[in-house]
Order: structure tokens, then C-alpha cells, then sequence
């Protein structure tokens, strides 16, 4: 049971015809598919209606169902109470928040997040030699590296100890990340202002969708391990932040969201937005399109891990599973650092 | 916000019509209600179709959403994650696990339970006085407060060294608290084998069925107090079991559903079974809509909690806020006694 399942289009009702999830538009059938397969459906609200009993056979199949507004973000997720474990990893989640596991894992996640950075830029750089940003390149990685290596001096008892200290050094090696970033799309001609949440701007838009679909593939995982979404480490407790699904979304931005995003630019797509009736902006349709196309991909692509090849979706799951682990059983967590 | 409403109704479709439900039946309005003044819904599996838009609504709008089954067991429940409050409480209630609140907390829901039993029994004694039944009623409930007194002798540090000392305590209340109710039952010419989950049986059903009304109304309660629904003290934790649920729904099973159901049948009601095709019982549709109303008659009720006036829904939210403070800030727990 591995399967995903996203549909997002205008006027689809969502209905259960014996063991198959059947969607109809005008009343008409236009796709099917068996449940038992599905570990995920990703409805979007462009969606029309869903039938009660279909998402009653899903929870029991254990399918987990995400509701996704028009920008990919999760408003809400249905699952099975079963599916969600024991409390026993939470509970043990919890109390590392007291004791140095917490020190031990936001360490390790912001090192390899950094080292994930690292390898896209050398994973961009590849196709670059010789050009006139590589120096430059290389420079801003040495800096990533010598921050990097400030995180195994961090000592302390707990996260709250030592968690401005991480959040700087996380911010040190960011600085020269999205400098790398900027300096190979502005190579091709396209203006990069430089990451921003807020800035109605296309290609910090695209980072945002892309980051809304790996944010709905972590928090799958996280439920899947019987692990709480809200319990943070580096990302600090605010109500209702879903801070250890941040935390744990560290590991694969560089890897599974920035590098489609920057691919699809540096292959000549211009990014566009469009000006709502009520002034706010949005991608265009066909940004949109081509920007989940390109991160599925990468999410269906395979990279080897502990000796096997998984899909990078797979491996979100085997990472969340290695932290409830650590949690359970102290098993020492190793962040998964993608090729380049 | 307090409106809780509940749909179930053969093939209603329920629509987002501006801010409000539109429930809709052949095409037509049945019903419509405000989403602003909404707490809760609860959607039967007899319902039709419900949209996505209107979840998106209800969801944005703090609304939580139940779905249950045909024994109104819910099988899931949709919330927004800003509902669910901070994580701080949850995690001091993970961590009592392992230190003596999780001791404090179980002998004061117990002994509180125990109290609400015996009041119960008081309830239907008032308008027995001289009945034959009368003396070994008594007799009963000077049992029940015999080992409703051991309780507070009960000693540990953490929960799991007392448990079986508090479950062996209950289990002793319990057996004449069951006993006193069967003596009520029997004086009406009804037979009851005593309290069982697995028999089915109408008497048994009721119970049941009253039990998964208020299990909705604590698993509310207790996800709006940003409580953790499966990290229970009395009850063992297992997998995908909402422990903590089960625990703050015993302060109330014997006010809220035993003393309705109870009445139900000693005013004449005469529960039915049917048998369904495939060879299942269930309660007859006309007894299970005077249990609703039963129960929901009780919740509706007002009795004095701290000086004030409030209905016993609003009750248990008051409650499980309680055990929230208590939880974060140390503040002693009171439970709630029921008057008789």
C-alpha cells in the first residue's frame, strides 16, 4: 500500500462504488481506483462533494486523507486512530524536549539539512564548470562547510540551551545557500531577490508551493510513525505550528523542493503570477502544473539508502520510522543526505 | 460557539451556501444553519454527500467535525490544527505519565466515578423509598463507599505501580454498583444480565450506544483543551486506543448516559433488537432515537458546578480545562459530582 493519490479539479465529486474510489463530473465516471492501494489522497478544495461512506472506507483501509487549499497547503487531515500507533514514541518525543536527545537530534537534522544545501549547489555546479559563478561557488560552499562544522561543538543539555545557537548557525550557512542560489538564476537572466516567505514574488511562490507538498508528505509520515506533528525541537512551540513537521521538512528542502524548483527555471521556464480580483497574486496554471510535475518526479525518483534504492518518497517514511526510533529506543538517527 | 448539530439522515447532502450548512435532500433545502455559531458536527454515515468547500469552512471557522458510524461511534474527527492549542500541555501530560500526577489524576477520576455511582443509585432510590428493593440498595452503596475510602490510601510514584490497585478497587465498586442497577431494572420486569460490552443484548447496547454519544462529546472536548487523546493513566495505552478518553469518560458515564438509560426503562420504554441480514442485532430505530433524546435532554441539563449554573455538556469542557491546569500549572484537580 504505497500509492498517492492527488485530485484537484473543478467540480469532481469524490464517490465509493463498492471497494473503489470513482470520481464523477456531471455525473459522469471519470477515473477509478481501487482502495486498498491507497495510502494517500490528496483532496484539493476545487473539488465539489465526497461521499460520507467513502471516506468512512478509506479511514478503515487506513488511507490518510489530506484536504489541501488552492496554494497545496493541508487545512486538515483524516486518519484512522489505529494508524497513528501507540503513544509510546510520542511520549518519548515529548520528554526528549527535557534532555539532550533534543540537542542531539535538531544537531543532527540542521547538519544535514546544510549538507543537503551543500549538494544541490554541487549538483547545480556539475553542469557549470568553467563558467564564471563556479569560483564564486565554491567560495560560498566553504562557507557552508565552516559553518557546518560549528554544529558538532554545540553542547548542552536540552534544545532550549542550545537552540539560538543552531538557529544561527543554520542562518550562517542559509545566507551563502540562497546567495548560491541567486547567483545561478540571475546566470540565466532571471531576477532572485532572495528567499523570502512573504514576498509576492514567482520564484520564492514556487519554493512556497513546492515546500506546502513536502510539508503534506512529512506530516504523512510523522502521523504514520505514531509520532505528534506539533512537538518540535529547532522549530520553537507556537499553538497550533506544526513545529516537528518543520523540523523534520529540513532534511529534504534542498533536495526534494529547491533542486525541481531551481531545474524547471534554469531550463527556461519563466515563472508567472496573475493578479487575483482582490488584488492578491498567484501562480499561473501552468507554473503550477509543471511545478508539481517536476517535484512528483522528484518524489518518484530513486536514490540509494543503507545499501538499497528507494523512492525519495519512501525515504521520507524510512527517516520519520529512524527518529521514532531513536526516540523509542535511543537508536542513534543518521540524516539522510541526498546525491548530487 | 457552543451549537453542536448532528446530521443523519438517508441521502442528505450537506452544501456551503455563503457562511452557512445548506442541507439538501432530492435537490431540495431541508435545512439551514449559521457555521459562525458552530462547535461541533457530527455526521452520521447515513448522509450522502458533504463538500469540500463547506469542510474548508467549518475547519477555518474552529468547527470540529465527527464522523461517526451507525452505533455513533465516531471513525474520525477533523479539526483545525490551531484548535488543538500549544503543545505545552500535552507534553506535561505525556511526562505525568512517569511521575505521581498520573497517580494524583487516576485516584480522583475513580473515586469521582465511584461518587457519581453511588449518586445514581441515590437518583432512582428517591422515589423508591419502602420498596422492597430499598435495603439492599443501601447495603450496596455502604459497599461502594467501603472501597471508594481505600482509594485515598492508594500510594506510588508513578501510575503504572498502582494501577492494578485502582483497577481492582473500581472493579470491586463496579460489581455493586451493577448489582444495585440490575435490582432497579428487575423490579420493572425487565431482565438485565448484567453490565457486558461483547452481549448483545438491549440493555447492553443502550450502554454502549449512550457511551460512544459522550465518547464524541470528551474526545471534543478533550482535542479543544489541546489535551492528547490517547495518552491515558487509567487505562493502558495501546495502539490506536484513545486511553485518555476513556479515562475523563468515566467522572460521567453514570450521570450521563447510565442514569437516562436507566430511566428510559424503568418508565416503560421496552428496548428492541432487530436482526440485520447478516445475522448482527442492532437497537431498533425507535429505541435508538429516544436514547438520543435521552441523552441529549441530559447534556442540555443544568446542574451547579463551582456556583454557577451550566449544562452538563459544558460541564465536561469545564472538566477536561481543569485537567489542562492541572496539567501545566499544577492546579489541583477537582472532580465533578453530579446531584441526585
Amino acid at each position: 500500500m504505497l500509492k498517492e493519490l492527488i485530485i484537484d479539479d473543478y467540480g469532481v465529486n469524490l464517490h465509493k462504488v463498492s471497494e473503489r474510489l470513482v470520481l464523477k463530473k456531471h455525473g459522469k465516471v471519470v477515473e477509478e481506483h481501487a482502495i486498498k492501494e491507497m495510502q494517500d489522497l490528496v483532496i484539493g478544495n476545487k473539488c465539489g462533494m465526497v461521499s460520507i461512506s467513502l471516506l468512512q472506507e478509506l479511514i478503515g483501509n487506513g488511507t490518510q486523507i489530506h484536504f489541501v487549499d488552492f496554494k497545496e497547503e493541508p487545512f486538515t487531515t483524516l486518519y484512522a486512530p489505529g494508524h497513528h500507533g501507540s503513544v509510546k514514541a510520542r511520549r518519548e518525543q515529548l520528554i526528549a524536549y527535557h534532555d539532550n536527545r533534543g540537542v542531539a537530534l535538531a544537531k543532527e537534522i540542521i547538519t544535514t539539512k546544510i549538507l543537503n544545501q551543500i549538494n544541490t549547489i554541487k549538483y547545480f555546479m556539475k553542469s557549470r564548470r568553467g563558467h564564471a559563478i563556479e569560483e564564486e561557488l565554491k567560495i560560498l560552499i566553504d562557507a557552508m562547510k565552516f559553518h557546518n562544522q560549528k554544529i558538532k561543538n554545540v553542547q548542552g543539555e536540552t534544545i532550549e540551551q542550545v537552540r539560538k545557537e543552531i538557529v544561527s548557525i543554520e542562518a550562517h550557512a542559509a545566507k551563502r545557500y540562497w546567495k548560491a542560489v541567486k547567483l545561478i538564476l540571475e546566470e540565466k537572466g532571471l531576477e532572485f531577490p532572495g528567499r523570502s516567505w512573504q514576498l509576492q514574488e514567482p520564484v520564492n511562490m514556487m519554493f512556497n508551493y513546492g515546500y506546502a507538498i513536502l510539508r503534506t508528505r512529512v506530516t504523512s509520515a510523522i502521523i504514520r510513525a505514531g509520532l505528534e506533528t506539533y512537538a518540535g525541537f529547532f522549530h520553537v512551540d507556537r499553538s497550533g505550528r506544526i513545529s516537528f513537521v518543520l523540523d523534520v521538512m529540513e532534511i529534504f528542502r534542498p533536495s526534494i523542493v529547491d533542486r525541481p524548483v531551481i531545474s524547471l527555471i534554469t531550463r527556461g521556464h519563466k515563472p508567472e503570477i496573475e493578479e487575483k480580483e482582490d488584488g492578491s497574486f498567484y501562480l499561473s496554471g501552468k507554473t503550477l502544473k509543471l511545478l508539481r510535475e517536476s517535484i512528483n518526479n522528484r518524489l518518484e525518483s530513486k536514490e540509494e539508502f543503507k545499501g538499497n534504492d528507494y523512492f525519495l518518497r519512501t525515504i521520507i517514511q524510512l527517516q520519520v520510522r529512524d527518529i521514532a526510533s531513536f526516540f523509542r529506543e535511543n537508536k542513534k538517527f543518521k540524516g539522510y543526505i541526498s546525491r548530487w
